[in-house]
């Protein structure tokens, strides 16, 4: 089908609201109520605003949801991509904070080239995840023929352990931000760290720049425009402790101290990464 | 027990890893890797970090998960609270975007007395939530209880319709802040609004911004500034279009034009809100 063709199909199925139309910002799942109004007229989205990627964000069992909760928002409103929510098997997985998601696809359905690969972080579940061979050989697989190679948090290190960092400027959360030269990536002190197909973000809430920043790569300015103002993605922090600079020293140092046994776990694990 | 003992215990308990220490910041579900080794050391964390809430995060068919994500990351951090993901019914429910979230209670399992009550919003998935008598039976119940009765996007527009708004200042998601006079609120246009022991969020985003905020007021500053650079909440958004004020007119008029159908019907529906 040429493009031209998909275009048109897919503006005729968005009037039908049979296309799945993700997130507030384009509609969702029913735009239209049970007593038949018409919530969202998809006809009038433009075109331009369609493509067909194949979107993979990788859950696991104690993982930070919002780490990918973020960025998926942004990613389900490229306008005829398929977003999918990827775990090893199709049980439930629950995040560190008790989110319990079901996968939409398996490592053995997943799509085997995808337009992104999106990984997640954690504390407990990405360690586990980085030492299960299963995952990395998956992760490995996906991301060498993956168009964009992502991470949020300490999914870098998940990437890392898998060898996909290699060679690559890189961020992680501040807490293995530091880790990251272990799988032989170039660290940098950024929010984001775009090298090549490789796209890293910071610390959980990183994952909402970095979604952004992706969709807008992927669409037209306007739809970006669209999907931030829909997020009304305008932040004010009422604090104004999100960096480890900022915090006091004490505090800090309580929370590096609680972790040192998953930075020392990390650093052991990382003598077995994949590079 | 007296509130002494109650913290003790408590501490006794994050020492062996048996209390839910949920999100990145202090340690999740298995602090301890399968190999024995512990990741997260949490006999360290301040006894003052501790408390006892119950908080109930409410999900739905097609509502935006990332309007509840973003703040339950925070309050996952209030150490010896309890955060329910609550639904009408057991069965998992599924977002506009596609996340699909398994309930830990149920209206009917969900504590009676609440210290907050949590709604996220969405289209037509809070539109569906405004016309059913159960769901608005629910929180008209919970929320006369709850110390705090919170919402984030178009999550005010069904705590309005339940009557939970009446003669309070509140926000919404820029594109339903103007329907939330018909359910007797007083409209502010501000990210966060906070009246008495209501607190409104704006639009999807603005989830962070209140959960931060909620959870600051609840315990001793070190904990925020723990929480806020575990999240490393320091966000630069890549593109400057977060405020309707901000996106080209005709991107704005396309979105209006899009869900006039829901707004439509939003104000149809308020004429039998319980106020």
């Amino acid at each position: 089908m040429q493009r031209r063709d998909m275009i048109r199909m897919m503006s005729a199925l968005a009037a039908t609201g049979a296309l799945a139309a993700p997130a507030f910002a384009q509609g969702d799942a029913k735009p239209t109520s049970p007593d038949g109004e018409t919530l969202m007229d998809m006809s009038k989205v433009p075109p331009s605003w369609f493509g067909n990627e194949q979107v993979a964000v990788i859950i696991y069992d104690n993982m930070t949801a919002l780490d990918v909760i973020g960025p998926q928002y942004f990613l389900s409103g490229l306008f005829g991509a398929t977003v999918h929510m990827v775990a090893k098997t199709d049980q439930p997985i629950t995040s560190d904070s008790g989110i319990t998601i079901t996968p939409t696809a398996t490592f053995e359905t997943c799509p085997r080239a995808l337009d992104i690969l999106l990984v997640g972080g954690g504390v407990s579940g990405t360690l586990a995840a980085m030492r299960d061979d299963v995952t990395l050989d998956f992760l490995a697989d996906r991301g060498s023929r993956a168009k964009w190679v992502t991470s949020v948090c300490t999914g870098s290190l998940l990437l890392g352990q898998a060898g996909l960092l290699k060679g690559y400027r890189a961020t992680s959360h501040w807490i293995g931000r530091p880790l990251l030269n272990d799988f032989g990536a170039i660290e940098v002190n950024e929010r984001m760290v775009f090298d090549r197909n490789r796209a890293t973000g910071a610390g959980v809430s990183a994952g909402l720049d970095l979604g952004l920043e992706l969709m807008h790569r992927m669409r037209p300015l306007d739809l970006a425009q669209a999907m931030q103002v829909m997020a009304e993605y305008a932040p004010e922090p009422p604090l104004d402790f999100g960096t480890p600079e900022k915090v006091p020293s004490d505090v800090l140092a309580g929370i590096e101290g609680r972790l040192s046994g998953f930075t020392d776990a990390v650093r052991a694990t990382a003598r077995t990464a994949r590079i």
